[in-house]
């Protein structure tokens, strides 16, 4: 019988954008066992209702702790932006979350203290963000802007074609009349556009990879409550999606950054 | 009671592109009855897979037959693509969907026997559109195209914008080195960017919207079983959707060309 230190992580996600969360995770903290969960059938996300979102949340959050695991990591900021409260509330487990760790980054990193944040339609429209990095600052001036095309452009693979630069340009402009110094990817799919991105906004800006935030986070969290993993066999890495889509292999490793193991089908 | 005649005509897609089809039935058959279904909590289905999307297609076929629909309209390429059959096996009523009308118009407008078909990647991928083409004639030679990124951008209202059409030229570059003069566009969102693709492919090529196909084949369907609706009340429109997504009021009327009156949600 496994001890709850030896318990994975349950990390989750709308989709497949999740899977660079478990990147930064298998980087950050190379022992620990994960589940990650892609309700990869029903997304996106980011642009439904959120009666809906809360419903689908909470369906994969109970799967998720049936498989016991010792920790949910929301990965999805849609999720994270309109379901954090019904998670935990359902939750036995502690519950991290990618919107309270990019906001947390951002508030540490910011000196001029104006932060962008950019994010789907659901996210930006809950003001989670706004939220999360006014609780950590309360004089940061944040500016927001939804981008609805960067996920189908990430999955379509076009992460530095000329439309997807005129399409960022677009997104980004009126956000750059707001002398930032610090701008927030809101968004799991979004780091695969970094190179482009801070071609756009200039080497002055930081850009906030909440994937790697994320990962800071949990492992201090482990560490401050001795939950961290103290088995030396090697890792365990298990996918569970709810449908194997169009170019899933390919899309999965670019987040991922290695080969897809263990996936398994959920029929929901 | 109500006699068969009555009975509402059953239209369903993915999403809401099939208002389309809705709006072409208002103008070709101004007294029927409509119920249309469009799962939009778990749009799109272009890039799921076979299975997941059988499963849906089943699931909302069987919902629209206990609301005693005497005919089926798969507005949604996509399911027509690769549901087509399982759906006609547990239908008791006609079943008829927007590829086969597509394909009978292209095949009877082409005369250089050279036809585009552009679409989703399922619909695409399935070549249930060479199928069906070549049913009517055997001769025509087929070009298709999947265009991934269209039913975003429609969702997102750039249908003139630059990066619309700098993307719209990628997609269609290939196929118009085909000497085509017919291009069918095989998904109900693509319509809506009729304009900007005339531009792109000029005036020569002739552009087939399944929407109109539909209307015409259903309407010579019902009149020659004798199905027609012969009340004289005004027909009754009736809207059921999963989710109630972000920006559904303002895109649902781009597509219906009026106000969408009773929308009813369905929780699955």
């Amino acid at each position: 019988m496994h001890s709850k230190e030896n318990n994975p992580i349950g990390v989750f996600d709308s989709g497949i954008g999740g899977l660079s969360v478990v990147r930064a995770f298998m980087a950050r903290l190379p022992s620990e066992n994960i589940i990650y969960f892609g309700d990869t059938a029903r997304v996106p996300y980011g642009v439904k209702s959120v009666d809906t979102i809360v419903l689908y949340a909470r369906q994969i959050a109970e799967f998720l702790l049936q498989q016991n695991v010792k920790l949910l990591i929301i990965a999805c900021n849609t999720m994270a932006a309109v379901a954090r409260k019904e998670i935990a509330e359902l939750s036995p487990v502690p519950v991290l979350d990618v919107i309270d760790a990019g906001a947390r980054t951002a508030a540490a990193v910011t000196r001029t203290k104006r932060v962008g944040v950019i994010g789907t339609p659901a996210t930006i429209n809950s003001g989670a963000y706004n939220r999360a990095i006014h609780k950590f600052d309360p004089e940061i001036r944040i500016t927001s802007q939804t981008c609805p095309l960067f996920v189908p452009l990430v999955e379509e693979g076009w992460l530095e074609h000329p439309a997807t630069r005129l399409i960022a340009e677009e997104y980004l402009k009126p956000l750059l009349m707001n002398n930032l110094d610090t701008l927030v990817l809101g968004c799991t799919h979004y780091p695969l556009l970094k190179p482009l991105l801070q071609g756009i906004v200039g080497d002055e800006i930081l850009l906030v990879d909440s994937a790697e935030a994320m990962a800071d986070q949990t492992a201090a969290m482990l560490d401050h409550q001795g939950l961290g993993n103290r088995q030396s066999s090697p890792p365990e890495y298990r996918y569970h999606v709810t449908d194997v889509p169009y170019r899933f292999q390919s899309i999965g490793e670019a987040f991922l950054g290695r080969a897809l193991g263990d996936v398994q089908m959920v029929k929901w």
